[in-house]
């Protein structure tokens, strides 16, 4: 086979995300003998090895499935193991902004859960970079690994089963991403591993613990620029010839708190 | 002066965000000699060489003022060249996962405006990236160059000052976005500039633009996976006791249109 | 049985609001023999006759249910039969503001739909108004007759099955409210039937539709004061502790478009 | 003058609602010999009497003006004195469905401010209804006499200046409207003034005091069918080609409480 396995050609081992329609969205990885089944028809695994990416493929019921590289969004979707609240692509797009994210930045991330957010940092921060996970429960590690592994981004991150309230290793690290219950015990800490003028994002889904935080952020001497927003994003119909927005949506996720690490403030 | 300019420590030649309080934010680039002014008071810049960054500097006034590192999002707010309608960060950080951008990618861009998403782009692709920006107006096109310079990003970024749809030149790139009036007329053009899987976001201000754009997605047969979206990004007070959001907000910056490059659907 | 009959306490034949829990609420009218039944109890409606509004009530399986009148939305929501698309109470409500509804007005309806923004019109102007609904559907018009002859709020609408687009037979009508595909088509009739200076709100529910519209009523020379909104309306939890928006929301209803007739404007 | 005085023509003494253009509208009463100034051009008021409303008039510049009936919300917006934070006509459309308000209903109101509010209520119940209005500043429930006597509906309005958390003097009321910083004071107080059955919404600027209400509400054995909720409101531009929402919007005005008065529930 080629080059441009698993980017431009798909290959045994390669990652697929299979769309049947709207709804029926599929992300595994091929592996020659298996078989893909669903309710709209099956096919064996073998006749998507070789193909181009973007390709349809016909089921065993006639239906064709369009064949794609699976993004990371649609892992989130439909390929990773979850085993908690998820923060959504909007709020990931808008934390890369906020922490000014890029290629060979060192991010420390308390909170793990199912490792979504750690595999959007481990991305943006690229191999150069690395992220340093603190999570509490060893089973939620231990999903966040093998999410990570299957995306291949494990290389790039450090997860640690330990309790970052009490402590952390590094230091004069870039950004910090915080998803934890009482994010204000962490602030401490925080305070001594981030690098004066990095940045620090919180997400929490309830506006009043976003409230403490903010307080809490406010009574300490070291903190600046903060800010507290929501994102809402709103879906519109694509069939059809009326231009209207989707009957529902996601009304609410979580609060997004920033605020910057600064050195104490003086004394007037 | 050590190591960590710019990073860490303010250099001659490094740029600084000038935080005086929530409105009164600058961001310049330290030259010995030069004086910052406000109606807050005025520093030499020659006292923020050797400045960590994080520190607070005294104004004239008395008043101090906090040193930052601006942020891309900083830049766009207060530090770039700015002559066309732009692109806001939740808008920006949503393409990037739309578009599943990582560094290494290469990107087309059509529409340059004022630069800012191109410096968005050249920043997630990082320095193993391209992003390939045509643009029709030689104007707009310098005020681009010069923000690309300031920012330090030119170098991963391919300006040509041409109308895109006539043609571009690349051939396999990873992802698009486009940011004109009639995107629609841009479609044959990007049908042969990607590889089959890329993705493209369409920025449209207007509704009735972006269902046109919808609709010529629909209508050719290489299209998938279509979206149409907007985003709400709500403020919240962080001062004082009482938990709001800010009395106004930014109702409306434009729509986002994804749709992905497939090969030709098989005839039924 | 003493006075305060439907409003005070339930009377053989009133209306009740059975709230069993947030999911399973009732509405119905009290008829002795009657059995009221769902999955978590039943009781027999003699033993609601004599109650107090705001009682509880033992259903069969020692579960107690809350009695209640049920409001115009409490029935909107689950005691009229609806045969269309409705319009929601978010939207009703602005209407009613927009339109300066009061006691003894006059009102035309076009589109009467199950007729619940007929309730809304007939209610607001009180037993000395008059709302005159037009309808093109006899099998929607007898719903809607149905459903205010349930509400006792028939003696102050005027029911017309016929084609408004063609005619109506008021004059100097004070406000209208349009719900139909083409409202463009009303508007000639419009502005011989309301008063200069009435005001009219559209129902829409799609964007380029009511840009369609907006387009009609500026290129008539008689009318002014235009306006298009759409409301939003988000639900808070307000159970536990946690202070967050519901998970999910109505995104989209529709979008209300207001004008208000004017005599024609002096040419310059 | 014949009649329709005030309702279809404009005589001496009669409101009016002069449109220049779209941010210059102007609302004020008619009497001979006065002058309309503004910086678009002025006009003697004897030149409005006897006009029909929905005429333009000629400004001395050559400006011409539409002269229509104020509306409520167009007195709110440019007709009353305001000495308080205001609840909007999106909130008070809400309120009058929540409430169910209609013709004939008696309405405690707790917090008067400008009298808005009262007004809203005061036209929906009509000449036949009551609204007991509570307010503890006596400059504010002066505002707000001149406010509601200005709009002729003071004759439905009993206006009391005294501090409700110490009870009121009505029982039986069909519906209540609070506006006050600590609502939860007053809680005692309705469940002696409100018939059973009855709702009660309450207004309040900032979440984690909405918070506070709803432990409050559900604390106390007597209060059902709980909600909490916010109205977005977003205005589309009407000129132009461009499909869009205006580019700003209040983004927050407060929250919504409802809550409707039970009878004890049965001890289980």
């Amino acid at each position: 086979m080629p080059g441009g396995c698993c980017v431009e050609r798909v290959c045994e081992g390669c990652p697929v995300l299979l769309v049947v329609d709207e709804r029926r969205r599929y992300v595994f990885r091929v592996r020659r003998g298996a078989w893909f089944g669903s309710d709209r028809g099956s096919v064996k695994h073998d006749q998507l090895v070789g193909l181009e990416y973007g390709s349809w493929v016909r089921l065993s019921s006639g239906v064709y499935a369009l064949v794609l590289q699976p993004r990371l969004v649609d892992y989130m979707e439909r390929g990773l193991r979850r085993r908690s609240q998820v923060i959504y692509p909007k709020d990931h797009g808008m934390i890369l902004m906020l922490l000014d994210l890029a290629p060979g930045m060192r991010v420390l991330e308390v909170g793990v859960g199912s490792g979504f957010t750690t595999a959007v940092l481990a991305r943006a921060v690229g191999p150069g970079g690395r992220v340093y996970s603190y999570e509490l429960r060893a089973d939620m590690a231990e999903v966040a690994r093998r999410n990570l592994e299957e995306l291949g981004l494990l290389d790039r991150v450090v997860l640690r089963l330990r309790d970052a309230r009490l402590g952390v290793e590094e230091r004069g690290l870039d950004a910090a991403v915080v998803d934890m219950p009482d994010p204000w015990a962490v602030l401490p800490v925080l305070e001594e591993a981030l690098r004066p003028g990095a940045g620090a994002v919180f997400f929490t889904p309830a506006a009043n613990q976003a409230a403490r935080l903010v307080a809490a952020l406010r009574a300490r001497p070291r903190w600046g620029e903060l800010r507290m927003l929501e994102l809402l994003a709103r879906d519109y119909e694509t069939r059809g010839d009326a231009l209207r927005p989707k009957a529902t949506m996601i009304a609410h996720t979580g609060y997004l708190v920033y605020a910057r690490l600064t050195l104490p403030a003086p004394t007037p």
